[in-house]
């Protein structure tokens, strides 16, 4: 029987129909849909089309042949408490499972040797895939190209790592800081302090970059002073916020790289019993449910985590059914979220 | 050599040295080890007396017959985003690291049937134990049961299920459920409503009690009218207290079953221009980051979960080393933080 013969009858195609029609052997074929090495460019080109016409599912080929999927989605955050990291699993798990997928969580807690470990742990899981935001400490993505050499799926959101070439799915960050920055200059406010994220990390960088751009269409001259080095956590924010409070002058505004660091400020300001917002404004990132807790309640830019989760799983549903995974660069709009504190 | 001979020369003794000393098949060994239908009891107790005596790790055997050790503890919580359980997972991760095992995390979601998916993707990836803390649905603890009949340590914490033997670290909800509203008594209070978790769920009974002793105690009468069925969320905490509301009589004084819900109920009584505590004294349990945020901030019992954590790791450790896992029950203490909410 013909492929297309048998395709027409049960819409099901074994490697072996391939391998037939070419007159290749069944691990040629395999090795071309992986696009090994070992195989000519022509041998794939040829694999290739007949796979697409008849709608090969190259998973459950390499599954029969090489192993058996595991149905199982490998997530790898930096910290579990942040309410940002947790939502995101939510949107993951929330396409994931619909789609028949298990989901297995690892935590690098901000620890680029704990992230290498972890990378590690899945891959010997045997996940189908992995979606990933790196570490404050990691600077060097190696530790992922296996999966890039094996040919699994990987997609990296919110942070994500340099010299790979991966998927992605990210916000705005930049155009999110100019809008948040923009409102604070709107309400009159003109020295503007930027506690900022460690900047080998993207979005820190394009953060404080949306902070410039604001200043910039607005002509308030951009000072290096006012940019403090800060981290992602509370306790950062509180820190960062008491070296502030010993200079001679004050910002009238603060703009906290995220929500844990602007509540952290706050807290810092209260204790000094500094007005929020007449006598410094403080505005974050992310939208955290203590963003409405706190009082007067955080001006700060959302984003749509549980969004970004859902885009992660769907992207690792498409590539995980390309023998040649498509690298898909997703990025989400954020909304600017006016309260009381600035 | 005799078994005891080689014992003094390397300390180590392998499946065949057992075998050879009882002179059974190591497969009969291995078998007794993992406590096997097929072996007599009089068999076993002689295998057993023999690993005992010269220290045999039980796990490295397995390991070298029958499967590879992943050196890997696998987690099941019902919900990511609740500080409680990011915490215990930051102290289980401590010990597991330091002690060579790597953790990978799954989420229940606080669906059953999600929880049942998630024992059986554990137990697919071959983890070498097990640490859980059941979904608000779970009453039925037969998809954990298959880690006992493996050998498999499993250890449960702060939500442990009936209808299993299994080790597990709690703390004394009902001791701390009793200490905070002895304090809201000893404050003048004297109509105390009970936000109250799901009652299937040990420790939602036990803080129950803990609340309706201390009314015991100070010879307050207990009204089923004033506790009212709640969950262990922040919405709930809201629409709990916006039902409390519309009674005619108000209690002058809430005990929540958690901080979430204590946090809701502040900003539900808040949104009503209700002042906490001179109105409504509010107190939580957990201590959560949030307590610290909300103003009043929130009295409430502190739970040492990284300390949970630990402990829970610490039991996998031994029982990891034991082939006839001792059933360790460890019941942490809590502590009364008192601030401003009640």
């Amino acid at each position: 029987m013909s492929i297309e013969e048998k395709y027409k009858i049960n819409k099901e195609i074994t490697i072996n129909d391939i391998a037939r029609e070419l007159n290749v052997s069944k691990s040629t074929v395999s090795r071309a849909l992986q696009d090994h090495y070992s195989i000519g460019e022509k041998t794939k080109e040829a694999v290739r089309q007949l796979a697409e016409k008849y709608n090969y599912n190259p998973n459950t080929i390499a599954a029969s042949l090489f192993k058996k999927s595991t149905q199982t989605i490998g997530v790898i955050v930096p910290i579990l408490s942040h309410y940002f990291f947790s939502t995101v699993i939510a949107g993951i798990e929330d396409t994931a499972y619909k789609a028949g997928y298990k989901v297995i969580i690892c935590q690098s807690n901000e620890s680029y040797e704990r992230e290498v470990i972890v990378a590690k742990t899945l891959l010997s899981a045997r996940v189908d895939g992995v979606i990933a935001s790196i570490s404050r400490e990691t600077n060097d993505a190696a530790h992922f190209k296996i999966f890039n050499t094996k040919n699994i799926p990987l997609v990296f959101f919110d942070r994500l790592p340099g010299g790979i070439k991966s998927a992605s799915v990210s916000v705005d960050d930049q155009a999110g800081a100019f809008k948040v920055v923009e409102h604070l200059i709107r309400q009159g406010h003109k020295t503007i302090a930027h506690f900022a994220g460690p900047q080998h990390i993207t979005l820190a960088q394009n953060r404080l970059q949306g902070y410039k751009d604001a200043l910039k269409k607005y002509k308030i001259p951009f000072k290096k002073e006012l940019v403090y080095d800060c981290g992602f956590e509370r306790q950062q924010g509180i820190d960062t916020a008491k070296r502030l409070l010993q200079q001679a002058h004050l910002p009238d505004a603060i703009f906290a790289v995220c929500d844990p660091v602007a509540i952290g400020t706050m807290l810092a300001l209260k204790e000094q019993g500094i007005r929020i917002p007449e006598q410094i404004a403080v505005a974050g990132f992310n939208d955290d449910p203590t963003a409405t807790v706190i009082e007067p309640a955080l001006t700060t830019v959302a984003q749509p985590a549980f969004e970004i989760g859902q885009a992660a799983a769907n992207i690792f549903l498409k590539q995980i059914k390309q023998s040649r995974k498509k690298i898909i660069n997703e990025v989400l709009q954020t909304t600017l979220v006016v309260r009381k504190s600035g």
